[in-house]
């Protein structure tokens, strides 16, 4: 049986009807006429130009243009300037029992920062960008939210500092926002996810207005179970995070290969080799690009001479020169045993990071390649050997229903990407239809509907499916414990508790 | 004022006092009536022989020999063999509502497993000790929560299995204990602890009776907040680990190497140059032994030619033969730059062997040193750049009290164990104290109450000072959710809620 098209939604339905009502809802959420009581406190608890009600304004912060999820548009903006402005329109929410939808680089692609349809508060974090300490000698940084990660990055080398921050997903996205979706990237086969430790701590306020600090500032702590880890992946429901202590790495030399293969399977084992050797550790990112991405790239005409269309892998090693050179050699001799040819070190620097941006530009090449297009992007994760399988499948799956996608993967996590074109809603349906249908097969893989992008609205009918009921119940559980009236970030994550709704017919 | 000795508990008072009551008490525990029936229904749910009342056993698996904090005998002893098993022994403890705690390799210091007063169940775990199934394409490994880590590393070895699990908390430690603790270890500076990404997924039983994996296998998931990082740290007090899927890195040559120092300050500036040195990828560990350390290593008779009796680094250098001579060369340079001195390799694997195992049997050497004497090991973590501030202070403070110490540290993280020696009772109160002000004064740093041996019933007075009121709560009110009886392994972890002892009143 197709699925439902997900891009029409019936979520919110129950609380789209009661937004017209006058009187405080069966749901619990404030009526219209609280929703403008809660406007008119924060305008006046706040400064001039914090709180706004711009209807355009209203309807870009509550969409993204490259998601096709149900959404509305907020009720109002409000721009904090700090934990204690964050704490002040918490307890507005909960005053009025007006949702809050925290926002800030609005990279998100499944729908994460969507308004709520009886109105919801959305609080724009990206104006607390400011790194507020440097700690060279521990490698780390304390930074507020909407920090982005662009930015600590150049902010470290232009003060002549050789760290980095090593998480990098999409250009544009903010550490809080990083933090929301359990974000990684092209350097996690070196260095790990956001679940992993590079989040020293966070300042968060709690839907209770109650401001807490997670951690302090040492690398390792066994005092108790890990707290800062709950509000990663969270995405903004269980508490607003306004200030992180960040750990850095060292900022290592880097060279930038490539290598074609034959197909997707000589390329997947040639990278768990090259992984599993002792060289492995000089291999910051490894990245696939399939022959449909590789003839984007040059369609887009964004590159000086066009790539060879086969399936693709771009690597970016780094280390001491003898390192890099050793590796080299390594990666090298195990790319031709493994059917690869043309492995070539982009010649210069420059040459180098257009190679790169080909890569982490990829969805923009997608859509200059076809003008007039739209683009669904979704991502699954799977064990690494399983990657192949779930490559060709989809690949073939795709060419059934006459969709044109490329597809780029973090290979070394089992990670990709499928990016689905389309013009117009026909296809829509058709796109949506082959994204489940993709999920399906990663989950029956033994791999998940999401390895970075996070569920929000899009993904959040899988959980159950993924995790089975018990484990989704013990989220829902915590969730109430620490949101018990559902006004952080209501209908995104949490699938539809089917044990409530049955209860209430 | 000196604080109250801490290993006579005040803790379990109330619970004691209605231990001998015969009546449900008011902590809504079961009487000892209770536990008799909650005895007699294990007996006869489970087979002969899993069953354990043995008086002497009952108080050797509620007490550590190395560790001084409050300990009960339990009242009874179970040893599942499956899941199933596990989950039956939860629903007759919630049915008599008798605690339960988990038990496997014994190791922790914090008095973790120590018995109820009231009557506790212990669900010793050692015997569920299988690995099920070796991935070895996707470098990971299914194995029962009994399993100790040096049997995994072992089992490769033996199958020619290029990889090794890298977390290595003490010898004799299991992966189900590992999980609750939050452990790391000497390898921790290359590849992190318990809370990075070790751990793909647990089955855990809850209090409720219902059995959850947490994750399925993909290495990345962005599918929601981060369920199987709940249990790491959380000490037995959220679930009943059953199954794990760890994930394994690639084994990589090593050389063992060592340097003496000046002092404590002079070995970290030289580790921080080192490890943010594009060769500190190859630095799998970094120890620092102190002065005492290396002469206790002396004493104890375990060495065929002493050591220097300086402030030492130990080093494990890993990867292929030129990037260990590469990074070898360098860390001998930068070693000498700092003061360091006698940077050498050891000649043999047999001298790399051993030169190893006097730092890994750090106490059992400070024990041997000092025949007769007994030795209170505790751990504390600070920002890499505030250790030798904390080493310092903490000699002189042993030092004014009278008291003879070794110091071990892993360095690279900031993370240091005092293994404090004493004869008898008096000594014990002064040791207590100093182990008081040590916390202290890490906390005062920026850093944590223990860097890895987790809270138990040792460290939680610390947490509040160390987290704020705020974040414990928030710890309590997930405990609450979760466990909403107080059954699993309750006294440990979780400060006294002071707000309710004063509401009681």
């Amino acid at each position: 049986m197709p699925p439902t098209p997900r891009y029409i939604s019936s979520h919110f339905e129950p609380h789209t009807t009661q937004a017209s009502s006058s009187k405080t809802s069966s749901s619990g959420y404030g009526s219209s006429n609280d929703v403008k009581k809660a406007i008119s406190e924060l305008s006046s608890s706040l400064e001039h130009g914090q709180v706004d009600t711009d209807p355009d304004n209203l309807r870009t912060f509550g969409s993204s243009e490259n998601s096709y999820h149900p959404a509305s548009p907020h009720a109002v903006i409000v721009r904090p300037k700090s934990t204690d402005d964050v704490v002040k329109v918490v307890n507005i929410s909960r005053k009025y029992r007006v949702p809050i939808t925290a926002y800030s680089g609005a990279t998100s692609l499944e729908g994460h920062f969507s308004g709520f349809p009886t109105g919801s508060i959305c609080l724009d974090m990206s104006g607390m960008d400011q790194i507020l300490h440097i700690n060279e000698a521990d490698s780390d940084l304390i930074c507020q939210s909407g920090t982005r990660w662009e930015d600590v990055n150049q902010t470290l080398a232009q003060k002549g500092i050789p760290l980095f921050f090593p998480l990098d997903p999409g250009p544009g996205a903010t550490i809080g926002g990083m933090i929301g979706t359990g974000c990684s990237g092209t350097n996690a086969v070196r260095y790990g996810t956001a679940k992993a430790e590079w989040f020293l701590n966070v300042t968060a306020v709690l839907p209770n207005g109650e401001v807490i600090k997670t951690r302090r500032r040492a690398r390792k702590s066994s005092a108790g179970f890990d707290t800062t880890k709950l509000f990663i992946g969270a995405e903004g429901t269980l508490g607003i995070i306004t200030e992180v202590t960040l750990r850095l790495a060292p900022l290592l030399p880097t060279k930038v290969a490539m290598a074609q293969f034959p197909d997707v399977h000589h390329a997947v084992s040639a990278v768990q080799e090259i992984l599993n050797s002792p060289y492995g550790a000089h291999i910051q990112c490894v990245e696939l690009l399939d022959d449909n991405m590789m003839s984007a790239i040059n369609a887009a005409g964004l590159v000086d001479k066009p790539f060879p269309t086969e399936d693709t892998l771009f690597f970016k090693i780094q280390g001491d020169d003898a390192g890099v050179r050793l590796t080299s050699d390594v990666v090298k001799q195990i790319v031709r045993r493994h059917g690869g040819s043309k492995f070539a070190f982009a010649a210069t620097d420059r040459a180098a990071e257009e190679m790169w941006e080909n890569r982490k530009y990829a969805l923009m090449s997608s859509l200059a390649a076809h003008p007039g297009s739209r683009c669904w992007t979704t991502d699954v994760c799977v064990p690494v050997s399983r990657l192949p399988q779930l490559v060709y499948e989809t690949k073939e799956d795709l060419k059934q229903a006459a969709l044109r996608s490329t597809i780029v993967g973090h290979v070394g996590d089992g990670n990709f990407h499928a990016l689905i074109l389309f013009d117009n809603d026909d296809e829509l349906d058709a796109v949506s239809a082959a994204v489940h249908r993709l999920v399906h097969r990663a989950i029956a893989l033994d791999g998940t509907c999401t390895g970075e992008h996070g569920v929000g609205v899009g993904k959040k009918e899988y959980l159950v499916d993924e995790l089975g009921e018990g484990t989704v119940e013990l989220m829902r559980s915590i969730k109430k414990a620490i949101d018990p009236l559902n006004l952080f970030n209501p209908g995104k994550l949490y699938p539809d508790d089917s044990s409530k709704d049955s209860k209430s017919h």
